[in-house]
């Protein structure tokens, strides 16, 4: 076909393998490439034309510029020596079923829209609540289910509606809450992930509400200081309503004591989010799992991201509920043109209710290739790997008299530091970083700068945590 | 290697072919499936294994379960005789951006997390602003720009969050809504998008707070109405903030008079957002621009979706803001763990601070591929014709005596209604889809149900149109 627009199979099949192709070479490259890209605000955009073109364009032109223009202004996610942040890994497999859900192109937003993009999501959220050991309460099979966000950050948003809304029996959602006279209080503590504080924001309740409990010199919550402040506000006319848990801080992976948490929220009947967002994933492995899931039994929700450490591309925030009833009826808005016998029979899930936007795309797809494709048993065995290799790196810390650990590791996160204080560990870390070799990123530890160290990456081997290791006592010299 | 984990160039080459192929074939057989899938609920379930493989699985088992199970569960939303709701249409570009996007796994949430992926994005949205004929305001050389957001609720969520606390001064962001006597208003017509009104739960000024403004009999919100309602509310000692003006009902594509609406808004300092997300791609052809961008020049957010009628696949909202510092101030929360120089400087966009999560993927890959592998011209040629075809259509329907048209229709999108009255007209919309041929949706216009048709498939030819008139005419017999 002459018309540029109208799909043609044929030319997807050939533009289609040129694309993996180049993908396969991108991947094939990483080792070899400087990780960081060497560029200033604009650099990029000013080798861009100003205008669109008028007429097609071949996709040969468009990967000689993504050669030309992109790739060398990004920073490499996916390259072997990747240990910033946390990790964004994705797996083939994963690759191959975001590929699938964008050429199926359907709509999840209803059963109705895509009967099979809602149950295979429900069917892959119970499988891999198996896989981690949470407990039936998440099942769909019961009250609960889960549900696939694009984002931590969605996920904890849409908990903290839920909680307002149990909280006020719906009643701000309609009403809101300039008509409430009792202040909302949240709990988290002072290592939680910024997303809780944002959204806090985002719902009305205001960041200042979000009381920021705080942490030991491991970084978890101090449970005690969590029951001090959510009486203090109850006997002060507020009305404590969520708490946050993090299994598995940003800065330095500690994992508060949630079965604690659990047993003081639930004496002032507050919603309790448990966010292990990077953590999470290692529950997979039957050694690793207790800590993570423990008060699990006892959270409303509780969510992870199998983009992060479990070989998902991003997006993919897995968010268990245990009353799906109270997600959907804080979120739920069925204008006429959405109406539908399914959903009128009340016999099926409709994940509109269950995120703030309406539409959505067929992720289970790419969840669900992962899990078959790589099997649980490899992954298990990925997670170790990496476990193992942070405590090999961390041996060597430990041995070097020049640094210390800031905090002993967690799974596969290491926070290291110079003895001889903040400002040689950031200009080591830029040291290191400089080299192209290798990237990581920094996290205050109290008072002090660490360099992180985050082990999860698809292409990942020992010798790359080892040779960072190297390259860092190196440029400490 | 025997790891299934790592990622293997060549195994990868190897299956991206396979799946690109089973995409190809599945687009060439689109034409002959039936477009609504024939399943009750738990069918697609039923015939899913209760726990995943611990050992790999292949791919080709995947495909096979793909054709098996979950393919005869999805609605096709790619097939051309799809004509409900606003159809999501895709190109092979796109899909092949999606693919790319998810083949390069980076994070675009600060600039330093890949620069180019945050200039790709500001640079295409400064093209597409052009092609559509937007104010400049808008554009990223002034005070504005845009951002891909990933739906249109989320667009006007985070468009009446910025609102909030424009006209809070940014104390409801840090104190909530809970301290503030003087209750926030917002505006929409009654055929506004579901969204608005969850997006005033969600955000705490309650749904009631959302003032549903009486829209003509052509859908069209009644601007002397809403003067009437902002200026009583001020009278009353409430804060009118936000007015949602929508170009493109969902219902009928009634397009409201934005330049009025604008006027009125000003004169209470409201925020003007305008919701375009379906009809917003016509303005990429002169002929149609005029009524849709009226008024823009006053609106402070203006968004459409590339991912309906512009041949991006789903996701891919555009959000145009004309104070992007005024968005970042209401949505920024920069941790310690995300401070770097490039954000210190000021001289850079971190576009987690116009969105709700942290994390983003590389969306603008598919909007960049969309506009430069079809241009420019064949795009608007794309829209001239179904616009063509709905106003065949349309002609059809007006010369049948058994028919109405219910309003005239809107760009690409008819509603038709049989004069026997809505029974007649539910059980031949429900005769239609069950042949299998063609999928259409409902809608209330006023009082009477509608059959709508929204043109705006990828293959979509006037042949499928003219045909689903003859069969819904046939029907009618």
């Amino acid at each position: 076909m002459n018309d540029p627009v109208s799909f043609d199979p044929e030319r997807f099949r050939e533009e289609g393998r040129a694309v993996v192709d180049w993908i396969a070479d991108y991947w094939a490259s990483l080792a070899s490439r400087p990780i960081s890209p060497d560029v200033s605000p604009g650099d990029v955009r000013s080798q861009l034309p100003s205008r669109p073109p008028e007429s097609p364009e071949p996709l040969a032109d468009v990967l000689r510029d993504l050669d030309r223009v992109i790739v060398p202004g990004l920073l490499h996610w996916q390259h072997p020596a990747f240990f910033g942040y946390f990790p964004a890994s994705a797996s083939g497999p994963s690759i191959l079923g975001e590929l699938l859900s964008a050429g199926l192109g359907v709509q999840g937003m209803l059963w109705a829209t895509s009967p099979a993009c809602t149950e295979l999501e429900t069917h892959v959220l119970d499988w891999l609540r198996d896989l981690l050991g949470l407990p039936e309460r998440f099942a769909s099979s019961g009250a609960g289910g889960g549900v696939i966000q694009d984002s931590a950050s969605s996920g904890v948003l849409v908990a903290l509606v839920a909680a307002r809304e149990r909280a006020t029996g719906l009643v701000t959602n309609r009403e809101g809450l300039a008509q409430n006279n009792r202040p909302l209080v949240a709990y988290a503590s002072a290592d939680a992930h910024s997303s809780v504080e944002k959204a806090a924001g985002i719902i009305g309740i205001g960041r200042d509400w979000l009381r920021k409990i705080p942490a030991d010199a491991a970084g978890r919550m101090d449970a005690a200081a969590l029951a001090t402040a959510m009486t203090a506000d109850t006997d002060a006319g507020r009305r404590p309503f969520f708490v946050a848990a993090t299994v598995g801080t940003t800065a330095s992976g500690a994992i508060d004591p949630v079965a604690e948490i659990a047993a003081i929220a639930a004496r002032h009947s507050a919603w309790l989010h448990v966010d292990a967002a990077w953590a999470g994933a290692a529950a997979i492995c039957p050694e690793f799992r207790g800590p993570l899931v423990a008060g699990a039994e006892s959270a409303d929700s509780w969510g992870f991201n199998p983009h992060k450490w479990l070989l998902v591309n991003f997006d993919c925030h897995a968010l268990w509920v245990a009353d799906r009833a109270t997600l959907a009826s804080a979120l739920s808005m069925k204008p006429d043109y959405l109406r539908n016998q399914a959903t009128e029979s009340g016999a099926v899930i409709d994940y509109c209710d269950w995120q703030v936007p309406l539409g959505r795309r067929f992720r289970a797809l790419k969840l669900w290739m992962t899990l078959r494709m790589l099997g649980a048993e490899a992954l298990r065995d990925h997670i170790r790997r990496h476990v193992a290799w942070a405590g090999e790196f961390a041996e060597q810390v430990a041995a070097n008299p020049r640094f210390q650990l800031l905090v002993p590791p967690n799974l596969s996160l290491v926070c290291l530091a110079l003895r001889a204080g903040d400002t040689a560990t950031q200009a080591l870390l830029d040291r290191v970083n400089a080299t192209g070799h290798a990237f990581l990123t920094h996290a205050r530890i109290g008072s002090r700068l660490a360099i992180r160290l985050a082990v999860g990456g698809a292409t990942t081997t020992r010798d790359d945590v080892m040779a960072t290791w190297r390259s860092i006592a190196d440029l400490a010299n």
